[in-house]
C-alpha cells in the first residue's frame, strides 16, 4: 500500500465493508470496472446516499455521474479489512462444524491461511480433513509458539469453550472467531467474534411471521 | 397471547431484538425477574438509552428506577419474534455444516422445530443424523405436500443451490435459511435470510488490524 492513511470508519460502516467486498468481488469476476452508486445500490439493495455516505470517504469514485473505479475500491476496502496481512488460522474442534469450515471458501476467498486443526479425540488426532493435519490440544501452547496464528476458530463443546478460550488468550493467539455460544469473560485480552447463528434464525422467524417476502443478507 | 397488538420494529430493533432474547433467557435461567436499562447495559456491553430506546415501546417497565420486568419482557419479545409459533424446519444438504446445525440448540431454544433432513446421497438416504430422517431429494415435494414445512435450511453445494432455492420457492415453503453463499433470485416469492460467515470474520480481521481488543456479537 503506497499512501498508507489509515482510513477510521464506525462501527457501523465497518460492519457493511464485508458485503461491499462480496459484492465488488461479483463486479471484477464479471470485469465489470466502472459502476455507479445508482447501479450498486440497486444491486445490492440499499439506498445509493447510504452507498455514498459508505464508500465516499475512501476515494475511487470519478466524475460526478462517472461512478466507482471498482478496483480501486476493492483494494481499497481490501486494505481495510486486512485482506492483505495474510492472516493465519487454526481451527480447534474438528466435529462437524470444524469439518465445514475447513473445506468452505470462506477463510481462502478472506485471505486467511487456514493452518491445522486441533481436537481432543485421540482417534482423530495425526488425521488430515482438507488438507489440514489434526493435532492434539495437548500440542496447542507448542504448535502456536513455533508457528504464527493470528486467529484461532472455536468450535468446541460449550463446557469446553472458557477453558479453551483462556488458553488461547494466555499462549497471545490475537483473535478468536467464537462458534460456541458461551461468552468467552477475557477481558479484552483478546479480539472475540461471536457467532449466534440463532439470532438469524429468529429474524427469519420475525420476517415470516410478519409476511415479509424479503431477501436480506446478516448485517442487512 | 392476550392484548393482540401487533407491534411495529424498525428493521435495527428488529435485528437486535434476538440478542435481548438471548439474555433475557440467561437472566430467567439465573432467576433475575427484574433488571435496570443500565444493569442490562453494562451485561450486553450497550449504551443504556440504546436499550431504553429499543425496549420501551415494548412495555413492561416498572416505576422509574425500578427497571424491566424479565419475564414480561421476554415473553414480548418471544411474541414479536415468532418464538411461540411452533415454526417447522427441514435441514436440504446433510453434509458436515447440515450434521452440525443438525445437533446444535439453536432450533429448539428459538421454538423451531426441526422435522426431517434431505441429500442427494442415496447412501446416507434413510438414515437418521440426531433423531432426524434423512430422505431423498426425490422426496421433497411429496413430503413437503402432507407435512407443515415452514422454514428449510439451504446447505447444500454452490452450484445446487439456486435449483433448490426453486423448488422451495414452488413448494411454499415460507422462509429459506441460506447457508449457500448464492444469492437466490426468488424475487421476493420466499423470505430469504443469507448467512454469510466470511463477512464477520472480516470484521475480525479489520479488529485485529486495528488492535481492537473488542467482544463483538454479530450484530454490535
Amino acid at each position: 500500500m503506497r499512501e498508507e492513511k489509515q482510513v477510521r470508519v464506525s462501527n457501523a460502516v465497518r460492519n457493511r465493508l464485508p458485503r461491499y467486498y462480496r459484492y465488488l468481488r461479483l463486479l471484477l469476476d464479471d470485469n465489470i470496472l466502472r459502476i455507479s452508486s445508482s447501479e450498486l445500490s440497486k444491486l445490492m439493495n440499499v439506498t445509493a446516499s447510504q452507498i455514498r455516505q459508505d464508500l465516499n470517504c475512501f476515494g475511487g469514485f470519478g466524475q460526478q455521474g462517472y461512478g466507482y473505479n471498482v478496483k480501486y475500491l476493492f483494494g481499497k476496502i481490501s486494505d481495510i479489512l486486512g485482506v492483505n496481512e495474510a492472516y493465519t488460522a487454526i481451527i480447534i474442534g474438528a466435529g462437524n462444524l470444524g469439518h465445514a469450515l475447513s473445506a468452505a471458501s470462506t477463510f481462502v476467498n478472506r485471505g486467511v491461511i487456514l493452518k491445522a486443526m486441533f481436537d481432543v479425540d485421540e482417534n482423530i488426532v495425526g488425521n488430515e480433513i482438507n488438507g489440514l493435519h489434526i493435532y492434539s490440544m495437548d500440542e496447542l501452547e507448542a504448535y502456536v509458539s513455533e508457528n504464527r496464528v493470528d486467529i484461532a476458530v472455536l468450535t468446541v463443546p460449550k463446557n469446553a469453550a472458557m477453558e479453551t478460550g483462556e488458553r488461547l488468550a494466555n499462549i497471545g493467539v490475537r483473535g478468536i472467531w467464537n462458534f460456541t455460544g458461551v461468552e468467552l469473560k477475557l477481558e479484552n485480552r483478546v479480539t472475540v467474534q461471536n457467532v449466534h447463528l440463532g439470532d438469524r434464525l429468529m429474524t427469519l422467524c420475525y420476517e415470516i411471521k410478519n409476511n415479509n417476502k424479503s431477501n436480506k443478507d446478516d448485517m442487512q
